[in-house]
């Protein structure tokens, strides 16, 4: 649980600013016995998520410079969380990111008894801390496919690190398509590689068998890894590959971008793109957790629904 | 459960026909014990949810029509459920219509042991009947409100009714949007009152709680009526109460579309109706009974995503 909530566990936003100074309060000491080396962590990696957004966020707007005279900029909403934390939901609409959210956050307090059961290593109080990072863009060329990026570090009773990231493309079945599919995969194998090298193949499955329709018979795109739990025993070696993980989608999304963002596409293209995104809105308002269990658990729904697309339709 | 489906526990859609000559094949005697009034009442009602469903559509074509020049056709397609029975579902993309379908289905067979215990009056075998008509139509003009409406009977060890109407006007707030929602609410209550005085108020607040999305804190739109399990002890009326919920629908509905067909609109109403149907989206996937239930037993995924608007957007 607690996956991708894209807002997670959230409050209201309270003001709109346009500045990058993190606003995120420091995370706090927790009075029960919490892994002393997840503990130690907290602050890295609450620093790492925020940098890892700076770094995002200014690659995709260089990416807008490059590519025409209005250039989008990401507007920044800073969240609190009435029970503990808040975050940052970075939203940019521009001429190449039709809509795209990057959004952080740092959420403690404690589950519900019923939610509690559910969730990994919690105590008797419920108490948790979750910090992470979570991003979907929607482009305007039909070219370009959909990505989603996730990553997270939570303590319970137990501490572990979970994310990953997938493609969606939006011309499935053609030579492009695969292209970029193969080209993503293969940052992200190389990621998992440097740490375990059964990493990948267990993660690539794990994307796969998560995101399908099993409506559709489908599956939502082209994968990429999906981990959860990782809890290896050095929990620092866990963090460096979150790390890596992050650095994956850097070192290879926007190089699929910037290869298709000059390709022309029709009329009937963009209308089979606004189709198939419809499969992007029924996965994360059926099967997706941290989307269902964000909105049932009073999230922040701004933040959690920047996972849909900006336009859709069902024929 | 095996709410409003819109293609109930379905299969595959088998063939294509624009002709209108009922397909579907009459009810099955079942070899458990059944209600005999329910039982009895099985062929009737096979017979009224397509006779309405005719009717409707002859409405609604009229109603194409009289729009202008090019009027949109109804289109059916049949489908059939390999483990018993089917459905009819008839789509219309007019000139008024934006999409329109209405789905009838008549399925029978045996819940798994999982689902039977939720289902009421599932025996040890869950043996189950169903027949019922749903529709959902989404207008091009922001002007003319949305509408669902379905009724259904279902028999296991119990017999019983259920359904509804509900009214979603896409400019909520205005003058007119009340106006429709007097006017739609009036002809549901008066069905109600011919029958029992305490139908209006008790199932005006049960559409209120079920179409209500908490993530927004907002309703789906301007309520109607909603009920189920219908088992008053006469079969007979309780049937002639669904009858009469149909009739409600055609003598309101109807004439909201016509009153409103003639109003011209802006873009920027155009654009804020295609934001408002997110909230139609949501609803649909992350709340409704019937969708999810449909879509995760096996459903006619097509029937199913009938009631999903023809394009969306989400800002």
């Amino acid at each position: 649980m607690l996956g991708d909530t894209h807002g997670g566990i959230a409050g209201k936003i309270q003001e709109r600013v346009t500045c990058s100074q993190p606003r995120i309060s420091m995370p706090r000491m927790n009075d029960i016995m919490q892994p002393p080396v997840h503990e130690a962590l907290k602050p890295a990696a609450t620093q790492w998520f925020a940098q890892l957004r700076d770094r995002i966020c200014a690659m995709f707007e260089s990416i807008e410079d490059a590519a025409g005279p209005t250039p989008g900029r990401f507007v920044r909403n800073v969240w609190d969380r009435p029970e503990g934390g808040g975050g940052q939901m970075s939203v940019m609409r521009g001429q190449v990111f039709e809509k795209v959210g990057v959004n952080i956050s740092v959420v403690d307090g404690q589950f519900s008894p019923d939610f509690a059961k559910q969730m990994h290593g919690a105590g008797a109080d419920g108490r948790f801390w979750a910090a992470g990072i979570s991003l979907v863009a929607h482009l305007h060329s039909p070219r370009i496919p959909a990505v989603h990026m996730n990553t997270r570090m939570i303590v319970t009773t137990k501490g572990w690190f979970g994310g990953g990231g997938d493609l969606t493309p939006l011309q499935p079945g053609t030579a492009q398509a695969a292209e970029d599919a193969a080209f993503f995969h293969a940052a992200f194998k190389a990621a998992c590689d440097r740490h375990d090298p059964d990493y990948y193949p267990k993660y690539k499955k794990w994307c796969d068998e998560y995101f399908f329709l099993p409506h559709r018979g489908e599956p939502r795109g082209a994968g990429g890894i999906f981990y959860d739990y990782l809890d290896s025993g050095d929990a620092e070696a866990d963090f460096a590959f979150t790390r890596d993980v992050g650095e994956a989608f850097l070192g290879s999304y926007p190089d699929i971008v910037r290869r298709r963002m000059g390709e022309t596409f029709t009329p009937a293209e963009r209308e089979a793109q606004l189709i198939r995104r419809g499969r992007y809105v029924e996965f994360n308002l059926l099967y997706d957790r941290g989307t269902t269990f964000g909105l049932k658990t009073g999230g922040n729904t701004e933040a959690i629904l920047m996972s849909l697309p900006p336009e859709v339709k069902w024929v």
